[in-house]
């Protein structure tokens, strides 16, 4: 027997949710498992996916509080196209940039289109053509809308998808100053989106990428699934990118106590072979590692347990260009390869120290002779240092630069990313404004994303256990679940129906399970589902003059009294994360 | 001077709402015109816009009724991809069908792909992944969503895009009975949508296109440069689709006065060299037109001023195959091309005559041999009729099958069309459900289409003057306007101000036009963008205690007093359309 359309998506009988017993065998990490189990959503091919009644609930919970909290921030709302014109990205050369990653197809015409991965190429055009003054500044638009992206191996559900959901804006600014407080406004709302949204998030200053790009701030989710790295502090007074974090220099080792000798070591070129040729730690050892900067020879020392960050060399130089040396490099310029030492440097060679040396003394180093090394080799009195700075690899245990305790890497997902464009997209594209002496100048942009169906994902993995999903109460489909027990006993059904009437009369965002199903598939189905709270109308409470009550997150129950079971889901509800 | 982020989209200051006073060089109808006057809309590429903040917010109110209608019709939102598999297009012969109108592309592993344009070969599979029993029908998803159409050349705005914001929903059910029952449910929610949306429509049964296509109806608005016709009574009492419409059969015309007499017309094969030979009217000639129907010759008459309709005639006919005769088959089958007379037929030829061949007598007509036709030729008498049929084409005039008024064709522009598609898209895609017998059967299916920019559209082409746009209240951007005309003043600054945040108050949908520009350009401006009813706040006025009121859709002026000037715009707002 069909049943009609009853009408009112509250009605879980009536909803399209269809939830799965077994975990679905490609779902590798549990967001994704529980959101495929739990009917958010299902997948239409590698990466993509259909978002279902449920999904599209919390999804528009998400977009609200990022609408809200934009709108708050003076940004106005717009929606650009996803089919775009190839041209303006290739005046960009991020055409070439994205390469493959991008989708890209021709029209009827041959005309070459490409799916909109983000937006800077439509809305830096959109606001030049249509806004000459510097009077019309600042302006900031964003859209919510889906970005497209080939990723070479599509995984973990929403998470790596090729198709998602984001919320994406563009600031602009007539100079630098205006720029960063348009990112500043930005960076604050995004804290409270990401509140609201009840993440555990960190903000972490990333590297800026490619040399020259500006600043920009990562928001990262954590998680344990997540493949976005950052270091903190075990004391949480420190956060940073893992190519910027920079350790806290020793505590000076003071002055040598050895003098500085020749040892023959046969065959050891490399770190390993040095320190188990002479049974020594390989912290013990000094790393010499020479670059061609802008030309000039550059040696470049850590302790020999560490490595250099080329990344950290190359902002320290920029814009000069930074050549690791090649076996043609060390005999050109004299160096022995494998055996070089700072000792005896003249002026043509810049000698960088990272400051983890400051702790060490008497060091095992190149002799610069092939076979041979030193021992004893100390700073000032046998080789001098021209720059101390930061430039060795991150390594876990690292210390704080703030407090000295001890660093770690966190894993994340990376939610919210903020940028300051400056003129990287206005000037290529060729868009301007007129300024206050009359003169045509390139906007100072900003941009900035959020994932929302990231969001979604990230949500899941931070609040869920092995029955299923813990919804907040934010970001939650449904905020309550009446559970009728008893589907085939009328009074149950009555008074089940009364409560959630009750509720939604009283603002709750409430759905009632009146399936003709056995109360255990309804029990298994609102802890996968993870409503905030959950109200059981059963035949034994009626009979008592009670129903039961439980919240979610804690797995806690109580019960109420039928006569006020209403007030009472929502005191519960109140006290619900 | 910049002035940072006033906050609140209400103020036309801070809004991104940039008009022109030019018109577009490229926009050839209203609706385009004045919605990239206005500021609504901006090109990216041909057929592609961005929406700006007002043209969004006129589509968010059209999308929010559309939602409450699905949504009170049972229907549940759901969201697809955009980006498709090409596999499933395939299965259902779409792939072809729609040709170079597809956008089609490749991912980076070479993997077919497509552009939705429409969404029932990701919508079957749906629910039939997860649906398997009969129980659970009927079932109605929707989404909104954009679309692809690569036109071979569009034009006209929003009207022929290849991007278009649509609602499509698709229906589920287990058999014919269930199909039509949703399908009834959808046509109902879609009268109220226009109806609310306030445009004037008319709803056509349109011809199912296709051989074997289902029965569908069109929702088309009313628009003088609409491209899609029906056919209407004078009295307002018929409406049809022009491929379908059936004209009154006119009054018998009685027995034939004259014998039938052959007469020589030297080289006339076509009606016009006959009718001008003879110095008669076409109407007084016989087209005898020859088909070869699943082998059968058939002969149709119709008036030598009408055309046959071949659609009608296939429909008629259906599932044989109609070909209209060639060379060769005259000469096979014994008849003389362009002389061709229904008099002396045998059996072996079906002759389909045109109800309105009923009200002529004494026909001419081919005598079946070369360069000789008959005069005085009369049905009964000289010749047979097997079928009486409509096969004509319907031409302006034409009477009404109703009230036998005056026939006219109507343009329009589709917003709405709804098909029942059986299982022409469930069978080929496999798309099933287990029915109570336990037996897997494929779905019987309804989709249901609302074109959501294209209501914008064909909104302003019913609603527009020479001004600008004159937008009803349900789809107007803001509801009202204040209008500040001497911004300098700060008295009459602080009264708009005053009159904008108490309408705010009582939940007007209100805007203020606080911009440092001249009373003259804000005039201009709310003419253009229509708001319903524009407040205009002066020096002037303020002298006097008054302020001026303005609706826009009769351009009738009034004033109000200025302490009361908040409830007489609410009255005001009340009486517009």
């Amino acid at each position: 027997m069909t049943g009609g359309y009853p009408v009112g998506p509250m009605r879980l009988s009536c909803l399209f949710a269809p939830t799965l017993r077994e975990d679905p065998a490609d779902a590798e990490i549990p967001s994704h498992r529980l959101l495929l189990r739990a009917g958010f959503i299902r997948p239409v091919m590698a990466g993509v996916y259909t978002t279902l009644p449920l999904g599209l609930r919390t999804m528009r919970k998400i977009e609200r509080i990022v609408r809200e909290e934009m709108d708050a921030s003076g940004a106005q709302e717009i929606r650009m196209p996803i089919v775009l014109p190839a041209d303006p990205w290739k005046a960009t050369g991020r055409y070439e940039l994205y390469g493959d990653v991008m989708f890209k197809l021709t029209d009827r015409h041959d005309r070459e289109l490409v799916l909109g991965p983000t937006q800077e190429e439509v809305a830096a055009p959109l606001i030049a053509g249509d806004l000459p003054s510097y009077r019309d500044l600042p302006i900031n638009v964003y859209q919510v809308e889906w970005k497209y992206r080939d990723e070479f191996r599509p995984r973990f559900g929403l998470l790596r998808g090729r198709e998602f959901l984001m919320k994406d804006a563009y600031s602009f600014d007539r100079d630098e100053e205006g720029m960063r407080e348009s990112y500043r406004i930005m960076y604050e709302a995004y804290e409270r989106v990401f509140e609201r949204c009840g993440l555990d998030f960190v903000v972490v200053e990333a590297d800026p990428g490619q040399i020259g790009g500006g600043v920009n701030h990562e928001f990262m989710a954590r998680a344990s699934v997540g493949e976005d790295l950052f270091v903190e502090c075990e004391n949480g007074d420190y956060l940073a990118d893992t190519e910027a974090a920079r350790p806290m220099a020793p505590e000076p080792a003071g002055e040598g106590t050895e003098p500085m000798v020749e040892v023959d070591t046969p065959d050891t070129p490399t770190i390993e072979a040095l320190a188990a040729f002479l049974g020594v730690e390989p912290s013990r050892t000094l790393k010499c590692v020479m670059f061609d900067v802008a030309g000039r020879s550059t040696a470049v020392l850590v302790p020999g347990d560490r490595e250099v960050s080329v990344n950290k060399l190359e902002k320290l130089v920029f814009p000069a260009k930074v050549r690791v040396f090649e076996d043609g490099d060390f005999e050109a310029r004299g160096f022995v390869k494998g055996y070089v030492g700072p000792q005896g440097f003249g002026e043509d060679v810049l000698v960088v120290a990272d400051h983890l040396v400051r702790g060490g003394r008497d060091w095992i180093t190149g002799s610069n002779a092939r076979d041979r090394h030193v021992r004893g080799a100390n700073v000032g009195r046998d080789f001098r240092v021209d720059r101390w700075e930061d430039v060795v690899e991150f390594r876990e245990g690292d210390r704080c630069p703030v407090d000295g305790g001890s660093l770690r890497i966190g894993r994340s997902i990376v939610v919210g990313h903020i940028y300051q464009l400056g003129t990287n997209y206005s000037a290529p594209l060729g868009a301007r404004f007129v300024d206050e002496d009359g003169t045509e100048k390139p906007y100072v942009m900003g941009s900035y994303g959020i994932g929302i169906s990231r969001i979604m994902a990230a949500a899941v993995e931070q609040r869920h256990d092995d029955l299923g999903i813990v919804w907040s109460k934010a970001l939650a489909p449904f905020e309550v679940v009446v559970l009728v027990a008893n589907q085939d006993d009328e009074r149950v059904c009555a008074e089940g129906e009364r409560i959630y009437r009750e509720l939604g009369q009283m603002g709750v965002d409430v759905l009632i399970d009146d399936r003709e199903l056995t109360a255990g598939v309804k029990f298994a189905d609102a802890d996968l589902i993870g409503y905030p709270v959950q109200v059981v109308v059963g035949r034994r409470g009626i009979e008592q003059g009670s129903v039961d009550l439980k919240l979610r997150a804690t797995g806690e129950r109580s019960s109420a009294a039928l006569v006020d079971a209403t007030r009472a889901v929502v005191d519960l509800l109140a006290s619900a994360p």
